[in-house]
């Protein structure tokens, strides 16, 4: 869908910082934007997501809420954003449904595919932008961590290795996918984010 | 599913009544039987059941709310339940998704299926009891009234008629279906459907 962004990549790769420039750099540039996130984004979508974040249930019940939650985010904020001429730019979306659930899960592509088929309505975003990083860097960074040995945090490493696995293997066959180095210096992600999205000629 | 029994039939059809009858039959003749209904049974699935009474969503959203609801309460109480032998009794289950989903709001029985492929993981009935009764005479029997003639009536009144033939198309294509006569006489009814089951070997 024409002006749709997704922003993607595994825990602590600096995605609510750069949605956070290119929000301001959008707003500088007068360029309507709606900046929205997954699960999430309507009233019911957001009763799902507490649902999804507070409570046990299997790979297969969270798969299935994630798609009711898109649904409604689908129906009631992206299409008539779009619709509006605006441009929409979501944290999270089909592909994390398929890097965290498909592939780190191992519930299986065609199992996620043939679980949103229906909910996403076609609603694709024009570009994916993926915050490319080594995730053990990342998922440390986030957990304020140098170096960790115990089960629980190994099982962590490989599933967050997992999920940027499936990043990468959606990124090689999936001309949506916008893979943008990460830098020490946040200001030069930002910058690269910006000319990508403008040489895709998605903002101006 | 061996001992996993599954009441169908559209609104006002007495379903409430016949498995007040059928717990009372099991209790006396003391086989351990589960009661429960969908959307719901577990914790979980009864906060989803919720969102879906008292909210306004798509048909769409609400095919996918039910899906996860009907993959928490498999995974927690009826598979757990045959596990160790009992019967389960369940108020609707998939084939209410396929009449008033897949047939009666026309999404379609492939969208059905496709959503409730895995959900499912084939944990399906050994028996559906489908209450039969003319749609119009217990659609306004629930109703309290014998004769409507407004715009709203006649929608509902087509609606209603849309899910009883949903459920005649599965009951012929679907030997899971027993197809239950309901009779003026409510014990006549509840005499009909133990010995049904009877029959069929799943309660004795």
């Amino acid at each position: 869908m024409k002006g749709f962004i997704v922003f993607e990549g595994c825990e602590g790769v600096g995605k609510s910082t750069q949605l956070r420039f290119l929000e301001e750099y959008l707003k500088e540039s007068g360029q309507e934007a709606v900046f929205t996130r997954e699960p999430g984004g309507t009233p019911l979508a957001e009763e799902i997501r507490q649902l999804i974040l507070t409570k046990q249930m299997s790979a297969e019940t969270e798969a299935a809420l994630f798609a009711a939650a898109r649904c409604d985010h689908i129906d009631n904020l992206i299409l008539p954003a779009l619709r509006e001429g605006k441009i929409v730019v979501c944290d999270r979306y089909i592909d994390s449904s398929l890097a965290y659930q498909a592939y780190a899960r191992g519930l299986g592509e065609d199992f996620v595919c043939k679980m949103n088929e229906y909910a996403l309505k076609n609603c694709m975003p024009e570009a994916v932008v993926f915050l490319d990083m080594d995730p053990l860097h990342s998922w440390r960074r986030q957990k304020g961590k140098v170096v960790e040995n115990d089960r629980i945090e190994k099982e962590a490493d490989e599933f967050h290795l997992a999920v940027y696995k499936g990043y990468k293997a959606l990124a090689e066959k999936n001309e949506r996918f916008l893979c943008i180095q990460t830098d020490v210096d946040k200001n030069v992600t930002a910058g690269r984010i910006i000319e990508a999205l403008k040489k895709r000629g998605i903002i101006s």
